[in-house]
């Protein structure tokens, strides 16, 4: 697949679930006002939107229709997003900005912030539940709610976000780093892709690696977030380091130095392909997106 | 039925939820082990259950088995205590004691809290959404978690949590009053009381007039707050206002002065009973609930 092709695939994606999140997140009028502009300031505030793209790429891979499953890849947005909203938080990562604008905190207060993410948090499993019982989904969506919340719960992203709030500032090996990335990031993007499969009816076995991709892919992704943290802070500041670097938290390049971390990417890659080979899925788009998330310039 | 019998059942209702609570939380080890220590510490610590007492009562009220809704019940209480966590923030209400005990954030730092309200929130709907597929309550699943997601959002729960601290230290009247309250404590109290009709397998009319009920009842049990907050601080310390008055929220007492305020109380009890009755449940258990809500010391 050409770069001309996959960014059109990416243009697809992001149009398809914006649209669904403009037209069904929360209007903005009576006395819980504020917090419905805030989740819309939040959500529709620009962002990649990968892992939405992944669950259509992977539901299309295995011979489904991507339209079926714009209610779930938009509850997976909002799912990242109030997580997103609450790592920015003081009391977390005390992040002013995000994708260029004032993070939610610093727009609309810390309070309006913490329920933002909750009510977003709330509405991606609403909308999981709401789900149309299509002729073929419907026996799907228990499925699809579980595997989310398995992969947002303590199991999944949130223990990952607690083990890299402590090891901040103190030594931690390849293991520990590798165990909070596959929960922070991986496991959200292998549940993505898994869904994807559930939802297009593939056997058990596909799932798997659709599964197996996804959570590689988290890896791939999460490789190329630390070097961009290098290479851009470092434009940008001369000869400082990276925010992570500054916040004492250990990122591939601190621990293995700038060319390894390049190899162990590419590594990466090569083991989300061969899961993608390994599936029998047509795999173009999945892999494409794969190769876009190690070599993207932000 | 006797004070003794509606104690009893209480006290029944709260070890089926805190038995099931402490055989599924997640246990206190690996990497994220501080979270699932503070899951433990803030769920486990105590509290009325009156929630999950209320599913019990409805369910069985309906003609339902409660032992059937006890996943359900624990899902409602993790929600409840979620919001109390993040409810206690610093950037919230600012408490530092909750049922005589350190708040999360006080015991294991801010961080921690927000992600352990975090992690209970996910739990809370990865447990509905794994609901045992029981011959004759599959069906019902959705309907719950819907019905559940939909009080906890911004149409409910946490629309009254903002609408609440948006008329902090400002003016506000009755009408303001009855909408936060019917959001804040309403939502999840007509939600509690509707499930148990649902996965009794009640006719929708039923259910109606049960989600009517739990909505008085939430009202009635706020009131008792107010005057519980009151009371009970003026005999702690003399004739200091309450921590609601001191925090610049609106109570009843404050607005109507709290011979009114216990008038109104028993006027929404007495609308509660009259919902129960229109509803034609087996409702003694449940009149009990309302009148001991009303009627308590704490």
């Amino acid at each position: 697949m050409s770069n001309v092709e996959v960014s059109r695939f990416l243009d697809e994606s992001r149009n398809r679930v914006e649209g669904y999140l403009d037209s069904n997140l929360p209007d903005v009028s009576g006395p819980a006002g504020t917090i419905a502009e805030a989740m819309r300031y939040a959500v529709l505030g620009g962002g990649k939107r990968i892992r939405p793209a992944l669950v259509f790429a992977a539901c299309e891979a295995a011979g489904g229709r991507a339209e079926a499953t714009i209610p779930v890849a938009a509850a997976i947005e909002m799912i990242h997003t109030y997580s997103l909203i609450h790592d920015d938080l003081p009391a977390m990562d005390d992040d002013d900005l995000r994708r260029g604008q004032p993070t939610v905190h610093r727009k609309f207060g810390e309070a309006v912030a913490i329920l933002t993410g909750d009510a977003l948090h709330t509405l991606a499993f609403e909308w999981l539940s709401r789900f149309p019982s299509g002729d073929d989904l419907a026996g799907r969506r228990t499925r699809v709610s579980t595997t989310l919340a398995t992969a947002a719960g303590v199991a999944g992203m949130v223990g990952g976000q607690i083990a890299d709030l402590e090891h901040e500032q103190r030594p931690t090996d390849e293991t520990m780093l590798a165990w909070i990335h596959s929960h922070k990031t991986g496991a959200l993007f292998a549940a993505s892709s898994e869904v994807g499969g559930i939802l297009a009816g593939a056997d058990d076995s596909i799932c798997a690696d659709l599964r197996a991709f996804g959570a590689e892919l988290g890896l791939t992704f999460q490789i190329a977030d630390d070097l961009l943290d290098l290479v851009s802070t470092a434009e940008t500041l001369g000869k400082t380091p990276g925010k992570d670097l500054r916040a004492g938290k250990t990122t591939y390049p601190a621990m293995f130095g700038e060319a390894a971390t390049r190899e162990m990417g590419e590594a990466s890659l090569a083991r989300a392909r061969a899961h993608l080979e390994q599936s029998g899925v047509h795999a173009e788009t999945l892999y494409a997106l794969a190769h876009l998330a190690l070599h993207r310039s932000r």
